[in-house]
Parts: C-alpha cells; sequence; structure tokens
C-alpha cells in the first residue's frame, strides 16, 4: 500500500478513536442523569395515587359516614334565657356523634342572636341558623305554667319553611333522602335514637321517657302495627304522643308541602295538628324494639335561682353584665 | 512500516470499530431501558412517605389524641332517681369528645347496677365503675333541701382512693402525668373546659355559671394570680368555689394521700375542705383567660313529676315496671 494510504489509515483510526471516545463518555454522562422511562414511574404513581385515595377517604369518613345514607334534619326551636347557652352546648355534644345531620335551630327572636351564632360557628355541626319570633298573644309570660300555651310553633314551622324552600332547590340527585326530627333544647337523646329513626317511610314513632307526669308515654304495638298510646292524658286524641316521639320522612314532608303545626290547636293537640295531616295511626312505624326501649327523655332544666345575684347588685357587687353566660 | 506492523493496526482498527459499536449499540439499548438512580427516585418516596405519615397520623388521631398528653381523669358521684340514665347518658356525650379521657363513676349504693353498668360499656369511654353508699346519717331525705347535706362526699373520696392506688400500681413510666376534675352528673361542661384543665400543675381555677344563685361565681385574678373571689355566700370562706370550678393535678393527688374531702365540713365548706390540704390562694392557676369566660354551667335538672303516673297505677294503668326508663 502506498504510505498515503497508510496515512488515512492511521488518520481515520485516530479520527474514529477520539469521535468514540467522546461519544463513549457522553453515553455515560446521559446514563447518570435522566431517565424519562413512563413505565417505570407508574408503580410509584399508582401507589402515591392509591395512598392520596385513602387519606380523602379517611378524612371524609371522620366528617361524615356513608354519605349516602338518608340525612337527618333536626329542628329546634330555641329562646333565650340563663341556660340557653348550657342546653344547646350539651345539644350540640350529643348532635355532634351523628353522622349524617343537620340541624336547623331557630331562635324565637327579632335577629339572629350573637350568642347563639358563636354556638353553631364553632360546634362542629353542620347546621342553618334561623329566627322567628312568637306571636305576641301566644307568648308565654312570667308565672305562667309551661303548659299553658303551646311553645315553639312558630319556630318549627319556620324550620320546615326552610327545609321545604331548600330541598326543592336540591331536587333531583336524592334531595328527597332524609328525616326529619323536632328535637327540644332541653330533651336528652341517645344516640341510638338516632339510628333508629334514619329510615323512615312515612312517619315512625317510639316511647318518650318521664313525659306527661307519666314514667313514660309510648305507642302500643301489636304485629308491628301500632295500635294505641299508653299515654295519663287524653288518650283518644288523634295522636297523643310527645315532640320528641316521632320523625317524619323528608319525601312525606315535601310531599304535603300544607302540613304543619297549628298555633291554635288546644294544649296536648299540637303533635296531633301536624301528624293527622301526614298519616294515619296504622301507617306509622314502630322502632324502639316495637316501642319498647326508652332511647330519648323529657328532661326539664331548673330555673336558676338569682336572690343572691339581686342581693349583691343592690351593693353594687353584682356579676359583670357584660359577661356571656 | 513493515507489512505485520500494517496488519497489526488494520487489525486493532477493525477489532477497535467492532468493540465500539457493539458498545455504541448497548449503550443506546441501556439508554431506552431501566433508570436505577437514586437521586430520581427520590422526590417519589419522599411524597410516599409524607402521605403514609399523614395517614398514619390521621388513623391514630382518630383513635386517640397525642397518647402522651396527660389524662384528664373525671370523678362523678351519681345516685339513682328517675333523670339518672338521662343525666349519665348527655354527660357520657360529652366526655366521649375528649381525648385522653378516662371517667370515674361512683354510684351512691351497696353494689354496682346493672342500668350504670350498661351504660358504661356501651359508652365508648374509657371507664373505672365504682360504688360507695353515703354514711346513714348524711343521706338527704325528701323534701330536704339540696343544700342540707353536702352530697357526693364518700363517693369522690372512693374515685380518690381508687386513683392513688392505681396510679401507684402504675408508678415508673409517666404515671404521675394527669388532672384530676370532679364532675357532677347534672352540670354541663363545654369542651374548651377540658382544654383549659389539662396541663395543670397543683390546682387550675376558672369561673361556673349559674351557681350560688349567682349568674357566675369566679376567682378574681390580677397579674396572673388569684387575689380573691367574686361570690355571694361566705366569700371569706378558704376556697370559695364551686367543685366544677377547679382541677388537681394527679402530682399533687398522689404527693398528698391524705387529702380528701371533709364529710364533717359546714355547708360551703366541702371544697375549701380538701383545697387548703393542697394550695395556698396564691398557688391557684388561673385558666379562662384569667377567670374570665364561662365555660362550665351548674345546671340542675327538674324531679319529673308522677302524679298522672300515680293516678293511672291506681287504675290498674300505670308504666310496665319492668322497663328501664
Amino acid at each position: 500500500m502506498a504510505p498515503r494510504m497508510r496515512l488515512k489509515l492511521r488518520t481515520v483510526f485516530v479520527l474514529y478513536f477520539l469521535v468514540s471516545v467522546m461519544g463513549l463518555l457522553y453515553a455515560l454522562m446521559q446514563l447518570g442523569q435522566r431517565c424519562d422511562c413512563a413505565e417505570h414511574d407508574q408503580p410509584y404513581e399508582r401507589t402515591i395515587s392509591r395512598l392520596r385515595g385513602e387519606l380523602h377517604k379517611l378524612q371524609e369518613n371522620m366528617k361524615k359516614s356513608e354519605p349516602t345514607a338518608p340525612t337527618i334534619y333536626v329542628i329546634t326551636p330555641t329562646y333565650a334565657r340563663l341556660v340557653q347557652k348550657a342546653e344547646l352546648t350539651r345539644l350540640s355534644h350529643t348532635l355532634l356523634h351523628v353522622p349524617q345531620l343537620h340541624w336547623i335551630l331557630v331562635e324565637d327572636a327579632l335577629q339572629k342572636s350573637t350568642l347563639v351564632s358563636n354556638l353553631l360557628r364553632t360546634s362542629g355541626l353542620s347546621y342553618t341558623h334561623l329566627h322567628m319570633p312568637t306571636a305576641a298573644q301566644r307568648k308565654l309570660h312570667e308565672g305562667d305554667p309551661n303548659w299553658l300555651k303551646a311553645r315553639g310553633v312558630e319556630q318549627r314551622n319556620e324550620g320546615l319553611r326552610w327545609l321545604r324552600e331548600d330541598r326543592r332547590a336540591a331536587a333531583g340527585g336524592g334531595g328527597e333522602q332524609g328525616v326529619v326530627y323536632f328535637a327540644d333544647d332541653d330533651n336528652t337523646y341517645s344516640l341510638q335514637l338516632f339510628q333508629e329513626m334514619r329510615n323512615t317511610l312515612k312517619v315512625s314513632v317510639w316511647p318518650v321517657g318521664l313525659v306527661g307526669a307519666m314514667k313514660y308515654e309510648s305507642p302500643l304495638v301489636q304485629g308491628g302495627k301500632v295500635i294505641g298510646f299508653h299515654t295519663g292524658w287524653k288518650p283518644s286524641r288523634p295522636f297523643p304522643m310527645d315532640m320528641a316521639g316521632f320523625a317524619v320522612s323528608l319525601r312525606l314532608i315535601l310531599a304535603k308541602p300544607d302540613a304543619c303545626f297549628d298555633a291554635d290547636a288546644p294544649i296536648g293537640f299540637l303533635e296531633g295538628s301536624f301528624l293527622q295531616k301526614l298519616v294515619t295511626m296504622d301507617e306509622l312505624e314502630p322502632r324502639a324494639d316495637d316501642c319498647t326501649k326508652v332511647l330519648v327523655w323529657h328532661t326539664r332544666t331548673e330555673k336558676p335561682k338569682m336572690s343572691t345575684e339581686k342581693a349583691m347588685q343592690a351593693q353594687g357587687l353584682g356579676s359583670d353584665p357584660t359577661w356571656e353566660v
């Protein structure tokens, strides 16, 4: 071969050697860096996705259980008095244990109070805050026995009005799934009661303890049907039950938009004035083991004495009136 | 150059060429596949690790909050009467919201009752069920005003006795971390109250609403120290506070094993008979914003009327006596 060709070969070789070494170095640098293979990342992303899902589910469950369960709408009338904050506080603690519950608290007042607004805001509950004053001629006066005039009528009716309006707006999508319970702010409710009422087709009923000057009042059940009532006062009333002794399905509430409490009903006939627009006795659904267990009590709270407070105020040593008690 | 050398150069070149091409192909294949660089995975693993940590924390919090937080031991005397089950039910609902709480429920009875046993068992609370009857000469009789004799003394002392014994057995391992609160079964407690008392060095104090025939009673605080008491009855008593207005650190309870409530203390001096064995006024730790907020109320429940029940019983139509109300 000619010397020129030998030179050419050597040159080619040297050039190729240099290029290939540079290429090799480049390749080594590349291997140590970026890797954009989608299949490689997938196991990680699946794990992250799964953990995020579990986290979210857990957080949701902490707020409410089984979001597809019917919502219990609790309508509570309330009015300002010394024990109001205490009553609402301990009632809110009970309600806070019940999943899928919405509290409709209706103040007997011309406007919403700061006390109730703050209490609701910090309660942790899902709620609606309303107000509706009692008609002047139906207000109880100092010294009136508590049974003289039916109380809470305007407030319960206002709760029903709001609920009907709200649920119509939400209609189509399970907006009718729910049950309505009228819970006064001084009664005592077991947690089991709310389980019993949740699945109500029309009106479900159960015994109430310590009401009507009796150990309990209760529907009488035979063959799974209500056939009468155990009560000591006018047992021939159409529905001789206390407000705490029944719950109404939301569906029925919406189906009968004119059914509300009759403010002019005689004492003891208030619950009946509402229920007779909704069901007949044989349609009632007995709960609490065919109405043999007491799961709610008609407790009443003593009015606190203020004799010492008045005496202290007379000496200019009274409690600070700006304190919210 | 000799022909052999020329051959050698060509051979070297060819060999190098082949090897480098194979290497290049190999490198190309590698770049398209696995990437095992630790730095690349770290962001994913950090995310997974963080999510796992959050999930775990959330799950732990659902069971109990901060297992290393001091335990609140709530000592509650209780006695059988018509409203007992209702009172204990709603109180248990409040306590169930408080993490790291142990309820010591002491019946004024010769033996534990089924009613209380079942209630505690199904409450969801951590509890101890005790019983200790009130000495015969100190029992209130029908018609006695409730302030005539100090109540709950034997029961609270029994609670203290059990606690001291139990904590000594547990000593060594944080067994002394805790605070003791005497909660009557008819009062009303906010959830914030338990936060305020949890970290008590000796004795912490706060206002009590609707007690002593006043809007509230309260320690008076200046410069972070208790300097007196707002009360309407014998304000010169050493510790003119209601049982609901203070909590004692477990450490102090264990350090003073003889400190208990004096059954013979005159009315209104019961709390003081205990506290004066534990602290002086200036050692008291004010809570609730330097004793300016009411977080607990001395509510009392009406005794239910049974007039209709009696009338019904006379006709043989009374309520079923086997029902637990």
